[in-house]
């Protein structure tokens, strides 16, 4: 502890949560966005996925995924989860004095400052989707938008068996994308953290005219704004990464590397306390 | 409790348990072959999937939603759940007197009876196929037989999606299935309770002269055969339903009558005892 109240707030690492891997697509923008900052991810694969269990158990646990950051003594929680910034956002910002970001607001922000038509598509999981939360976040921007949202569960799945552009991938893109590339929208917002992966089989489907908002990618900035607002950007460093996962599946190094980039060491297993 | 006292043996209902709804197909297999009996089904949704856990959490759930069958009077439990069969199903048998029937091993038997040329596949979850159960199933009713085993994660998405024989569930049935057509097998265990519902597609991209063994199909014949045994059998009566499911999703509605085939009322949101 005495560790902990030497290190200046500034030099607090960044927490990232999400209920799986996902959220590497997160960090790894972050990376590059914010190449000084140490990033703490907690994946909650023994309890993932959030996206099926009720509200009331995604709050819940999203509650102890960030008293488990907390305790790695973070200066900003980035929640990497959709489901988890759908339902438990507000109550986690009401509980906690410290910055706490979500994945929705930034990506909205941005698909509302891309479109020229006014037409925005969303796309996401069922839960993601269905619980109009991406609507509500546009409409905080601009309220004359039209926006066609649709969920597309095999996405997650595709990328997690890294069929990122194959022929399966492609037919799923076309059968999810073509309703929407009917509705004439001229921007895709990507409203869940596994499809960063699936970009270029999305864009092939989609044609080039429509732009592509990466979630990932606008999380990465609003946060990067967000430390240089309250001066806690980190000065030039070598950062440190370090990952705790809740169960590690015999798959899970491959997956990790694929989200993130690059091979992952320094994987913890870690227990979500209740 | 007077109740339960007074209910004949044969008149108790069959328990069935799964850590989601997948069970559901082997429900609907019971009520086919089965149209007599009462069945209790229990999905413990809210800590799904199994698959991911470790094998002492899955038993410790096992034991669990067997006592809550248990509490429901039943006069056979079922476990619907690959994951919970492969690890659980020697524990629970160990400990209850009453009959305990796992989803392994009535597909291993049936896929040793059909085959002629003694080259069996499995397909099933990363965890069904990792874990070799079905392999150690097989070889305990037939030594010499050649057994090619593969994962196929997309199944259970489609399944859930209702992807059921179109063109991204064909693409990726091909991807997967055609190097097990090459092996030359001639039978092809579907190891999943969700895979029931791609059986079409499966068959497809098999082609005709390859047989496929349903597990959820030879569990019911299975418990047919068991409860005939030991005389438990009941007669003639208009069978009654109850679903209970750890937790309520927004989709799980259309996602049971999808694996029932037909639309699920009496569903009741249960608490199951640590």
């Amino acid at each position: 502890m005495a560790g902990m109240q030497r290190t200046l707030p500034r030099n607090r690492p960044i927490g990232v949560f999400d209920s799986g891997l996902g959220g590497l697509t997160v960090v790894k923008a972050l990376k590059r966005v914010l190449p000084y900052e140490d990033i703490v991810y907690l994946g909650d694969t023994a309890r993932l996925p959030y996206g099926t269990k009720s509200a009331e158990a995604i709050q819940r646990f999203a509650l102890q995924d960030t008293e488990f950051l907390l305790g790695r003594n973070v200066k900003l929680v980035i929640v990497a989860c959709h489901s988890a910034s759908s339902v438990a956002l507000d109550e986690l910002q009401k509980r906690h004095k410290l910055p706490i970001l979500g994945v929705i607001d930034p990506g909205a922000r941005a698909a509302v400052e891309t479109t020229r038509n006014n037409r925005i598509g969303v796309i996401g999981t069922g839960l993601t989707i269905g619980s109009g939360s991406y609507e509500r976040a546009i409409r905080r921007y601009r309220r004359d938008v039209e926006i066609v949202a649709r969920s597309t569960p095999l996405f997650v799945p595709l990328a997690e068996e890294g069929w990122l552009n194959n022929d399966v991938a492609y037919r799923a893109a076309l059968a999810y994308l073509k309703p929407l590339r009917a509705e004439r929208i001229d921007t895709l917002l990507l409203g869940c953290t596994h499809y960063p992966l699936l970009k270029r089989v999305i864009a092939r489907a989609l044609g080039h005219r429509i732009r592509l908002v990466d979630s990932a990618e606008e999380t990465a900035l609003s946060a990067r704004a967000l430390l240089a607002d309250k001066s806690l950007l980190r000065r030039k460093a070598r950062p440190r990464y370090r990952f705790y996962l809740s169960d590690l599946s015999p798959s899970f190094r491959e997956i990790c590397s694929r989200f993130l980039g690059e091979p992952v060491n320094d994987v913890i297993r870690a227990t979500i306390p209740d």
